[in-house]
């Protein structure tokens, strides 16, 4: 049992609370939203060694099941019978007490508060996405779109050895944060076509005849378009963001450059592991981008910033007082 | 210096000859076309010695430059300084002799005709296409499209050890000819929707959730997406076919999968030696794809017969007698 | 729960019943041996629904824990707390009856007998093997050593595509099975130092400067150090059988030839699935490989004939009749 | 033409200098050492276009033929017609002037001097190194041996993201250096088996069940067999450093933990590249290696340093006034 604080607003929470959907996944009867979380482990089960009541723990918030080919050949984020957290019919973590298998806990060491802990999910999100793109030191990066996410993505670019990391919004603020925070370059797109910003991104920051990699991380369709204009001949590009199901792709580029192109989802083997690491050796400054805590019943509020755009992350502070809900036990290997 | 025999007609060399250009590729003056040859040497550099008059070879058609950073890194298809056949400003190989550098003249063994030797070009294609889409035993591989390409694919796909091979078309008649060259399953698409061919593919060739494999050989839109739609969630697709620049695509489909989307272009170190080998040792029948030879004054008709989609692949047998043409040297790698 | 029949008997079996022990594993107390069987289903836990009672499976015969890091990324043949049969502390498939986990119980086709199914577990060596081998259509394969597993390495590495597959020993009946089973060479081992066993190797089997691929299946110190003198420059040498500890290795081979060296241990993810479809397509015919069936009684003969390596393999037929054995329910997910 | 300077002195040259031999390497005749060199262009072919007279940059002193199967496939440096400087037949850069082929001179940029630009070369074998290991973020990276290679190869693993760098030593001196350069612990070997070594080595650096990363820089056997009781479960081993050809190596232990142990060659695409963005962004402070620069009439004092071990690296400024030597051309593509 987790006496969970602080979970951060993640969009596709904003957008299940909006919207009632997103693609597929559709909200059919009262669900509480949240999977961005950390807290305290309030008890364990009889089995687990690697925790113990009183340890600070970032949650992973999805459960596979293990016994899938997916699973089984290391990729569970893939698994078709995943649980996840406030994704229908599935509850979110937005709750006073939360349960998780032992292993899906990670202890933050204590030089990692429990508001950065929160983080670590969208922080994952990013360390997969870096990892399906293969960044290696030297490489430069082009990442379309700096909201959380694609911010993110730039600070574990820079710590996977990225040279040049460019980013590129429609927004001038939010470019000279990337800029502060780890960005060794920014873009603002303009209204051109797709092949023409791509043309002013490659001059304007220096990158030759391509990047070496590129991430959609704002699922914007001109941005997927000028993401494969972008990229080098023999490059990657990696979708990172969610957005309309069906665009307009220029396909011939792709096959004609040989690019790799991968989705990314979610997160898988080593990725929290990692997020944490990050955090707690001060490589990915998650800190700076929380730009408010609020109280629980300022939640409703919180959740209008996000949607208007006006903030990077916005946690919510309980509530975690104990007996504001059912007390429930982590679930171990064997239980 | 190669005589030059039995060269084949690709499908660009139609496009080429009818519409005068393909993409950014334009013809601006008279081009010699073809780049599917095999020929008997008549001449080599003096450096040369894995090459001697009288050899018979199939010619690899693009030469790249060898100190180019995609070069360097043996990804020489990618290379930007690439003089090939047949792609302006250079001619190509439908012509009394031809000059190579020794290391792209392969030596045929004597159980490989020369008429099968000018189709190594197109199965080195089908062979970079089936790497690209790391294909291993058990494997299950669709491929939309079963002109020559695709055909091929399914044939190398069987040699890398695939366990079902679906060829899906809009033509009944290639099916038929897929399925008694390699292929295990067909489809003759309908018009529907790429969701609904998609189903009905997994559901009639018992693909269960989706196939390991998918190959566009077509460049066909509804093609492309159907093979989105047919992918399994982790799989691999790869374009082969080149079509029109920009299609509509579900991105989504391809993130949220996690789907490792590739292009295929041309061919790359080791393809030619391996399409040799899997006709010499019958992994591959390549003759069986000959629909007819013909001499090079019936050559506008075989055009306009290609172009009609009458046949699978037509060869045109000379002009190879010597002194209807400007003998040249073999280039070595110091002259 | 399965009826076991048609066990296997394995080197480590016999190296168990003769030894007492395989390096750190220790028999310190009286263990049923066994683990390559196949049998069929009696009863089934009460949320298992891939299988039902009267199916006839394969047993994967070790069961890995699925919570440490090893078994989350995929590679759970190398979990720490694996469970695996006649692995002390861990009981044989010996036995009358078994209980697995449903997803490490593999349907059989129609087509693939009881008896074959026991020789899936050895198959499942020899695919791992030839996975970590990376063995690709056109490679050329030395394996050294023709025992059961060089056999069945053999076969595999041919579904795989191999053109050159070179079985090495120092028995020439051995060699002269492996021709007929799926060898192109064989090379009897001579009296002398590595270098020049490997040069002869080279020669007589036409490998130019090495070979792509090679595979040491014996465990013997001699052959080790063949290996990395036949491997060709870039190449892969797999360790594939068990030995001394510790041997003389031509380590600045591997180092400036850069060598690419891989243990492989058992099975992972989807090696038991291919082994079934290679032997259902009748690509790997392991019932070759069976040169007896014995009667219960007669097993300690069995074993005997197993370790003067007077077989290939020999299945030992029963106990397998009801009510010798306590039933016992096969595992589920969730039970 | 370049006018070279500062060329470094590597253990290789003193064991030439030394023993007249490496390997099957022989100095049969009076030869030129050094290939650690950084210059000025004096001179450039006729169609060189990326250098021009009075650019500084540093020298790979190892050209490949460009034609054979290892170059097409990206590994140049597996050529086997190599002509590399300083290794029998070829003299070396310790000379006046050097002629290189363009593209393997790499300018340096103005924060590069051209005694850091000497020891690209170093850099460049640590990064080839790293890069066969695979080091990713969060790795722990045992690197056995503090000499000039392991040095850069802990200053590279921690560009690269390792979270812990070890380094391993039989002088403590070395480790103090190691310490202050990029290694997170140090460990002073102990006179103990292998074995008892490396369960010390994982104990007092908190490694766990192993190591990620295993490189041995020191050729050295014991250390060699250090490395692989070092190395985790499913883990990667370099051997990078040179010594006796054969050695006494646990060959189970890589068998049964499924490590897969590499070569590490000199370098190929890429690497210089790397190795001067490293150094020129501040990651690798090379600076920090050069023990001395003493002028040539002191090269004999500086090799008999460099054989006791006194110093980390000492270059040799010149012979470098024009004049001195015959000038020549830089090689250019198509001379």
């Amino acid at each position: 049992m987790l006496r969970n604080r602080n979970p951060g607003i993640c969009g596709s929470d904003v957008h299940y609370w909006d919207h009632g959907r997103i693609g597929q996944f559709i909200v059919e009867e009262p669900m509480i939203l949240g999977h961005e979380s950390a807290g305290t482990v309030v008890e364990v089960g009889k089995n687990v060694t690697n925790l113990k009541p009183g340890d600070r723990v970032a949650i992973e918030p999805g459960y596979p099941c293990r016994y899938c080919r997916n699973c089984l050949a290391g990729r569970y984020n893939l698994c078709c019978n995943m649980v996840f957290a406030a994704t229908p019919p599935y509850h979110g973590t937005l709750t006073g007490f939360w349960v998780a298998p032992y292993d899906f806990c990670y202890k933050l060491p204590q030089t990692v508060s429990l508001q950065e802990g929160a983080l670590i999910e969208p922080l994952a999100v990013a360390v997969h996405i870096i990892k399906q793109a293969q960044v290696t030191p030297g490489n430069s990066v082009v990442i379309m779109g700096t909201g959380p996410v694609g911010l993110l993505c730039g600070a574990v670019a820079k710590a996977f050895g990225a040279s040049k990391i460019v980013g590129v919004d429609i927004v001038q603020s939010k470019l000279e944060f990337a800029k502060e925070l780890a960005f060794t370059h920014t873009y603002l797109s303009q209204r051109l076509s797709a092949e023409d910003n791509a043309a002013a991104i490659l001059d304007k920051c220096d990158l030759g005849q391509g990047a070496d990699v590129v991430i959609d991380a704002s699922g914007a369709e001109t941005s997927i378009q000028t993401s494969l204009h972008v990229v080098k001949t023999g490059g990657v590009y990696v979708q990172g963001g969610m957005g309309k199901a069906d665009i307009t792709f220029p396909i011939m580029a792709m096959c004609q450059k040989e690019v790799t192109a991968k989705g990314s989802f979610r997160y898988g083997p080593g990725d929290y592991e990692l997020a944490i690491e990050l955090v707690s050796s001060d490589r990915v400054p998650v800190k700076r981008l929380i730009s408010d805590v609020v109280d629980f019943d300022q939640a409703e509020e919180a959740f209008k910033k996000v949607k208007r755009g006006q903030v990077v992350k916005i946690l919510i502070a309980g509530p975690n007082e104990p007996g504001q809900a059912k007390p429930c036990l982590a679930l171990d290997a064997d239980s």
